[in-house]
């Protein structure tokens, strides 16, 4: 780049924990190199935190704990690591409006007031950039926003939380129950004193929203995704995948969705999943995400990489610094989403979806008649049964093919009403193999 | 996008084969989706073939023989799959420099020219794209570009070329030789007749030099690439990986390396490497690519999907070309890239790798400490040794610690001169575990 302005880039930090500190730390030390990539000097030009004297380690002119005012003042790009909704959605809103570029990994902003926040930007020509809010450290949203602009996604699946990951992983492991196997997780810090926003994949739904929106060209919203999250994932579960060579992990899964009259629409969806062990998302331990996107022509593609933490998230917040810096500089600014599809948002009920069911049974002739007979009443198909003997009761396996999910559901519901049904051990969605 | 201009954003392809007529295809057939995303549409201004009798598909009033007059033409984006370098170079270059983005997917071109035509684009400020050029249809340097662009990237090491990966896979999976393993290929459409380009190396040698350069923000050209092919690679090399449950790949490895009194080199080199089956690179098998990314701050990233192919390359190519049309209409340009850093580029003698050796030496005592003289008197420390006897003769298998690739060749270049050793059986570099 052999353009260089003497005139600096000021940025203006929100909020100073793991993640800030690193920012601040990478933004002070790589000054240089920042400033050769972005053709100006950075200039750091204030750091808002709640409390400023539990800060003693931060360059103490910098610090205020007025963020609103920060916003206000001589920035050109505002960084904000606050997270929540409001205060921040307000500031952020009027730094948009006052014509700075806004970075921010702000998933729960994002996946219900991006719309607002999107407008905003659009309306005086800055960045809204959020890599950090989705995957962490993984350049996830440039590609499916960029790369793939010429392409038509299909579908994007993958794991986004490392929290609940790390517990599933441990529970296949180790044989532990859910609640034994969150105890260590949060001993270890892998999982928050409060794991609701994990656990129950609030935190995995505000992503697949933001996914969604973008993959499909249509603005979904957090209360757009169906929600189930791992809290009722039990140690039979597990068992019953590991029996079929399979695992279960919580993916987040944004599909487009034809119907016969070839209407479109989208379904964006958060729940645990049977996959084979073969499968390229099954490999993905602890606190690592991966994310598979199909597109029409691109076929099959998957990004691997750290989905948390101080270090890797920061390097997708710089990235986006860089890129919002670097358009400040050029006079331009990057490529914005659309919304331009309106797909609209399928409901569960209505979404394909294909169940394994782990029942006991009696074990006499017609059982398995009168079972397939409440599948076959909900036009459920079924592609594969296995029945074992144990003592008086029979274990009977059955995985079905694609069928509406509410149809699904009816059916397990009946089933589990049956006399010869002795107990459910496990009833979970499968993806990613044939039949 | 709400901004929506009625001026068309006209594009010129070069070269109409297996990418360019899916272009044209998506092109035309895609128009209301691209200019929805575009802001504006697109008006396919001319296809440039050498015989324009023999593309009777082809709209006949957008076909011409004459591409260096419909580069001067008045169209905004020119879109290159024609390959090699002249003309094609002279034809950009006027592209350029009259002020039309160019997207190209010419390797070769770039991996020579790479920074004339940067600093073509660079004086009339347009866009110069060439995503296509390196894994296809995976996003990959994209996001080095712009999302690892406030991070500081130590690694890139990749399998980008499938015609040799699917010639590794299958020799793995069957245990025949590479010659008879190629002529399959080649059978198969997986080689080109003349293979030379793909399993000689050049091919991936230069997407190492493309992919070097962008990583290190340094000038990094094909000639400056080490490269080994996959020629001499035999069923001896493979089964001797096999029993270490290894398996080999022909990698393209870019590294920052950083000498003792703290300066930097960057190491760009193509050769077979043994990599453990465990290893994430190690299940990519035949026609696909993936890229494995170390960056201080974002760890390790892995990006993986189709590497080749008209569709895969397509959506690469539309995808930058979407980016380039958006600038266009809004205005802007795209974040270039920059060659800043200016990194000596490292010779192979002086790159740190680690060395796997399999002989067949006499059985008998004192001939590990020979051997192991020798490792010594060069310098080269021993990891491991695996001894094992087989009749008159023992199997003896020497894993190095790193050091300087020079040394390792002159010990094995002496060892194998040793009355003790019968045979040497194989000598391949090591990737991807400790010790």
């Amino acid at each position: 780049m052999s353009e260089r302005r003497e005139t600096p880039v000021r940025v203006a930090l929100l909020g100073c924990g793991t993640v800030g500190s690193e920012v601040v730390r990478r933004l002070l030390d790589d000054s240089d190199e920042l400033a050769a990539r972005i053709g100006a000097p950075v200039e750091l030009a204030g750091i808002a935190v709640r409390r400023p004297d539990k800060h003693p380690e931060l360059p103490q002119h910098l610090v205020t704990s007025d963020a609103g005012k920060l916003v206000e003042s001589d920035v050109d790009v505002v960084i904000e690591l606050i997270g929540g909704i409001e205060p921040v959605r307000g500031w952020l809103l009027t730094a948009l409006r006052k014509g700075k570029s806004v970075v921010t990994g702000n998933k729960a902003l994002l996946a219900e007031h991006g719309a607002e926040l999107a407008a905003a930007a659009s309306e005086t020509g800055v960045d809204l950039y959020y890599e950090a809010a989705v995957a962490g450290a993984i350049p996830l949203l440039r590609p499916l926003r960029e790369s793939l602009a010429g392409d038509r996604i299909t579908r994007v699946m993958g794991i986004v939380n490392g929290t609940t990951n790390f517990i599933l992983s441990a529970m296949d492991s180790t044989g532990a129950g859910y609640a034994e196997t969150l105890d260590e997780a949060t001993r270890l810090g892998y999982a928050e004193a409060d794991p609701s926003a994990d656990v129950d994949g609030y935190d995995a739904a505000s992503k697949a929203a933001i996914l969604a929106s973008l993959a499909f060209h249509t603005r979904v919203t957090a209360s757009d995704v169906y929600r189930e999250g791992i809290t009722n994932i039990s140690a039979s579960d597990i068992g019953a995948a590991k029996r079929l060579n399979r695992t279960v992990k919580l993916l987040a899964i944004c599909e487009r969705v034809t119907a016969e009259d070839g209407t479109e629409s989208v379904s964006a969806r958060v729940h645990p999943v049977m996959i084979p062990r073969s499968h390229q998302l099954a490999g993905v331990s602890g606190a690592f995400n991966a994310v598979y996107v199909e597109a029409e022509a691109a076929g099959e593609l998957m990004f691997y990489g750290q989905g948390a933490g101080g270090a890797p998230t920061a390097s997708a917040v710089l990235g986006d610094f860089v890129a919002a810096a670097r358009n400040r500089v050029a006079g331009g600014r990057g490529p914005r989403e659309s919304a331009h599809a309106v797909l609209p948002v399928r409901p569960m009920g209505q979404t394909p979806t294909r169940y394994h069911i782990s029942l006991d049974v009696a074990d006499k002739p017609g059982v398995l008649a009168q079972i397939a007979q409440v599948f076959a009443v909900h036009g459920v198909s079924i592609a594969a049964v296995r029945q074992r003997d144990k003592h008086s009761t029979a274990s009977l396996v059955v995985v079905t093919h694609l069928a509406p999910d509410a149809a699904l559901e009816a059916t397990v519901s009946e089933i589990s009403k049956l006399d010869v049904v002795r107990n459910v051990v496990s009833v979970m969605r499968v993806e990613g193999e044939d039949s």
